[in-house]
């Protein structure tokens, strides 16, 4: 299990976890490659649109383009499930991600995401309910291997706990402001996987 | 929720919990009533038999008239789920309980077993073996409620922290012994539920 921490320069960059992910859509300025290949551990290239919860507002063309030229010195590439095979085609491991900020689909239809699915771990983050939607995901992770799965919401910060012990390769935390509502501080997340571990 | 610790002597009784569960069946010598009515927080009176895990070897006769004496002063009794009627007819709460020490049955078994209950709170603690037998207890807490259900095993000590986040109204510990395998000790249960509550 890995603790990733989001950043949105390379200052946060610099923040104790095991996996940093360079949310490229929130930097002010892009980082060299050379800058990002100085990041001494394991590294997420991501770059949300709009629609996703991100802030890049060009096209899936220059999207493409920008997450291909970063993936040369990253250890995976985060591509939304509903993105272009194009994207699929990257020079690292892919975490393919599917992110529903209003609801958490029923069981069968995470379910066929992640039988049809194009990258090497999947990653599901959908907002909880109550405890239905909680089965769900615990359904989905006792289920399939290499599946990042776990409800937003401050009531449910549990579940990326759970996820962690039902095998998820990744648990994904902040550094100092969340950036998901119910993401766990790094150190928090550290403490609590310590004691139940 | 309550942090129950178990106690084998009225020394042990002073432990820092919210409830007392008396092991009555592991005391040296048993305690006065007056000694019980003076522990200043709320009691269960528990007595084991020897094919349930404890020490008690006398009647059921004799467990029964035990028990109805010190519930009494307690505010639940806990009852197995094959005690005879009678010891269901009791002046306090009871938690009814199911212990399996070999395997955790199916869902539908355990479902029965609740939909039968004759106790106010069901407890059922059994042996974890694999991810199938979480997302069983899973399915059994976000189904019912006042029930208490998590898996033994050090590896599933972690379940015992999420019967809690599920709805479980008491978590069972341990104050420096384990008594259960995977028992969580109280002070770092309380620690990780207040980082996750």
């Amino acid at each position: 299990m890995k603790i990733v921490v989001s950043a949105r320069s390379l200052q946060e960059a610099k923040a104790d976890c095991d996996v940093v992910e360079l949310r490229l859509d929130l930097f002010d300025r892009l980082p060299a490659i050379s800058e990002v290949e100085a990041i001494s551990k394991e590294k997420i290239v991501t770059v949300r649109r709009k629609d996703e919860g991100g802030l890049f507002e060009g096209s899936e063309e220059e999207r493409l383009e920008l997450m291909r030229k970063y993936a040369t010195v990253a250890n995976y590439v985060d591509v939304e499930c509903d993105a272009h095979d194009d994207f699929f085609d990257m020079p690292c491991k892919i975490i393919e991600s599917y992110h529903n900020f209003s609801e958490t689909p029923p069981f069968e239809t995470l379910r066929d995401m992640i039988e049809g699915r194009r990258g090497d771990i999947f990653k599901i983050a959908t907002l909880g309910r109550d405890k239905r939607d909680v089965l769900t995901i615990v359904r989905i992770l006792c289920e399939y291997d290499n599946v990042v799965a776990f409800l937003m919401g401050e009531k449910f910060a549990y579940t990326r706990i759970l996820a962690v012990m039902l095998g998820s390769p990744f648990i994904y935390c902040h550094a100092g402001n969340a950036v998901a509502p119910g993401q766990l501080e790094a150190g928090k997340a550290r403490k609590i996987l310590e004691m139940l571990l």
